[in-house]
């Protein structure tokens, strides 16, 4: 895996503002260039929109942001970066210009990727004296959230500048498909047009509004096509016998609407009218900034829901995730400082966790105290492999002091102290901390070690009983934690 | 709303199945004709599927499953029910003679809703003697859980058929899409036929695999699609200056890949045959049924995701659910009998609350308990209204015993003793109880009312105080809970 420190961006439009919220999120430094002066406000917004969602989608924290910086031209971006990103309006000769300018100010070196939708790369590097650096990165649209980036090469890309760039963008949580044989539009777009033609016939010849379309869509297939594409689809409506069945036995009667409306309709202020008029009806009751934001919601949630499902575009999260997680080393026990309470979960505060204010639900302080159990459990030897062969502890009896309120968002902390462990008992107290040390809650737990065959209290493995009992030895040396013993209700 | 008792379904395939199910988890009895000696297995399998996912997708109960039933022939299920779905095989002779053979056999009142994907309900009702009870209601796979049902009537279909099976299918969760003009392939199989024919070309000139094709739609436009369509999406492509930006400044770019790739690709064995090995490829280490699964699972999990951000199919689930569940009456305090513990919550203990062994997990007891606590606090007037503008109370310490098990779609219920009700204090006690009245567990708790402006400790306004006081004094006669003022690990 290759990263990157920094990158540059041509163009600050909806697309190119895409990239450079995905860039400086994932700590890379980002040159943008754009002559509009409305540019900074709206990198800014869609950075900020990429943030909101991030906090939501990840569980680890992202590295620190990088610096973004506005340049006074293409030459400034072209040597301050290896990786440019090309994003300006879907012109041939702006962007031929572009890639003129990056070549007369900067080293061979530098691999520059267009966003074009659908100009062929060979077209694209057509006039310039290194065309071996120059592809296609198709992103999608929010580039922050959406995986897929398509990468063409023209006839004369370089198969390295392909692979360096792939292994940048997975990086920063991309999914980049090499499309081998380079057509207009490439693959994405290609079926998009196709049903982008056919929805405009249908709101031309008044068969269904803007709204009745999107329903047909959102309501029905475009649930399917979120998580199986088309092909898997209809691998399942074939049943038993798949994808071989499936084709033979409609490929046939497919056939016959396919006749249809293949056709262009033209293009007339009537047909504009009438498609802006119906997306008014439709959506303008949300601002755009609204609908964004709901957008970003659903799919946060989606890719969440395909994260814990491990399935499609999850997967590629999940792989982010775990790359951007420092994940804790194995915690070896003989190097453990028993002396003391030991450090048992850290976690930064996220949405699921919280109520309409924004604060730590009541349930959740438990669900924290439940992982610090299951850490300390851990650090026995009363692991996973251990719970689901031999055993594990119970909990019968929890007494939690709420003290003090935390926000969605923000890293909390536990300690825990073993008060009692030996034989089939455990009896714990945790401390759950804010990072800044300011303490939230305790919470103190009678733990009975239970065989799970039989579902009847047991004793611990040895190597589990002698661990818990070094911890033991060494806690009951420690001074009793404030608060414990106590009945809810008992005078402070 | 318009509900019924009994349905049949003539033609039990994929997606007859997933109307019988439907149907039978709405409490409909369904009777079922289909030749095939396999039907009534294919049937108890998707019948199955569905009853896995609705026990996810939602939270109320569902009605009595209804009864299922074989019949020898299309007249038996003509006489048996009001609503005839008719889903054999797209062959416009096969239709006509299932509707020949209904009509010979019950009255002009019994509605025909064909499941055909493309045939014009005006061939379908060519030779009918009562056409105008004869209408398209198209659904998707799997029926049971995709809302869209494209509804499509002939030149001869009344507006009273549409109307009725509109309102019966709106009310076992569906979405009806009535399509005002009639024509071939309707709406959704339009834009799926477009793509799939482009996804063919695609194939066919090795521009790509099933596999990468399937990729490009859901890493990227597939998320999208699921929740917005296609209109909504470009919409914010558009900006803030919306559609009528984007279709001007895209509409022309656009038009120059639309003139690629319209005609058909010939259907050669070769062309079968790469499909389908590609499909096998991309998907052949999973079992159709467990594709099945997975898909279910998706879409189950996208469901509650949109219900929960209160968009798009979302709200046809969340009013589905709403109907299902017999909301509690709102209880009128005077009418409570305060002389034993009230009842505060009930539930049944849905998937996201269990560990892997399918059992509540710890940090559940007290989200139900904390659930207990809202409810006693609406009893006496601190209800969603006064915590927005006046108050609420705050936990500050909770003692929780856990008695017992309990698993997943198990039904639990709990009840409250006021320990405590004056000024700005409230102690109480919850018994956490399965539906056979064992006891689970136990929790107590003390809270503070709070000024939710200021979050100091605040009195509570004089209605709560009362109603409090009220239910404080005759709980104060009852007997003191076991387990009451418990530290952990006093001795029993």
């Amino acid at each position: 895996m290759k990263s990157i420190k920094s990158a540059g961006v041509i163009g600050a439009g909806v697309i190119g503002s895409g990239w450079i919220a995905r860039f400086l999120l994932n700590g890379i430094d980002v040159y943008v260039y754009d002559p509009s002066t409305e540019a900074p406000a709206n990198v800014d917004k869609v950075v900020k929109n990429a943030e909101r969602s991030y906090k939501k989608l990840l569980r680890s924290d992202l590295p620190k942001k990088g610096t973004l910086s506005f340049s006074s031209s293409v030459s400034e971006v072209a040597r301050s970066a290896k990786l440019i990103i090309e994003a300006v309006p879907e012109r041939l000769s702006a962007k031929q210009s572009v890639y003129d300018e990056i070549e007369s100010s900067s080293n061979s070196e530098v691999i520059i990727a267009s966003s074009t939708s659908g100009i062929l790369p060979s077209d694209l590097q057509a006039q310039m004296s290194h065309p071996d650096r120059l592809l296609v990165a198709h992103p999608f649209n929010p580039v922050y959230l959406l995986p897929l980036v398509e990468m063409v090469g023209g006839e004369k890309t370089s198969k390295k500048a392909i692979e360096e760039t792939s292994n940048i963008l997975s990086v920063i949580g991309m999914f980049p498909l090499h499309i081998k044989k380079e057509i207009p539009a490439f693959i994405a777009d290609r079926l998009l047009e196709s049903v982008w033609r056919e929805a405009l016939w249908l709101v031309n010849d008044n068969v269904a509004t803007t709204e009745e379309i999107d329903d047909a869509i959102r309501y029905g297939f475009g649930l399917r096509w979120a998580q199986m594409g088309l092909f898997e689809t209809y691998r399942l409506a074939g049943g038993d016998a798949g994808m071989r069945h499936f084709i033979s036995q409609f490929g046939p009667c497919l056939e016959w609407p396919w006749t249809h409306l293949t056709d262009v309709p033209e293009f007339t202020d009537e047909l504009i009218d009438k498609v802006s008029n119906q997306s008014d009806l439709q959506s303008g009751q949300y601002s755009i900034d609204e609908l964004m934001q709901k957008r970003d919601d659903n799919l946060v949630d989606f890719l969440k829901v395909l994260k814990n499902n491990r399935w499609g575009a999850g997967n590629i999260l999940k792989d982010f995730d775990e790359r951007l997680s420092n994940p804790k080393s194995k915690i070896e026990f003989s190097k453990l400082d028993l002396n003391q309470p030991l450090l048992t979960f850290e976690t930064k505060i996220p949405k699921e966790w919280v109520d309409y204010n924004g604060h730590m639900t009541e349930s959740r302080y438990l669900e924290c105290f439940s992982e610090a159990t299951t850490e300390m459990m851990a650090i026995v030897g009363a692991d996973e492999d251990y719970i689901s062969s031999i055993g594990s502890y119970f909990t019968v009896e929890t007494h939690i002091r709420h003290l003090d309120e935390v926000l969605i968002g923000e890293k909390i902390y536990s300690k825990t102290q073993v008060i009692f462990g030996e034989n089939k008992k455990l009896h714990l107290f945790h401390w759950l901390y804010h990072e800044s040390d300011r303490l939230l809650a305790t919470a103190e737990h009678m733990l009975i070690h239970v065989d799970l065959n039989t579902r009847a209290a047991s004793l611990p493995n040895d190597d589990v009983l002698k661990r818990m009992s070094m911890v033991y030895e060494a806690h009951k040396e420690l001074p009793k934690p404030d608060g414990l013993n106590r009945a809810v209700g008992d005078k402070f």
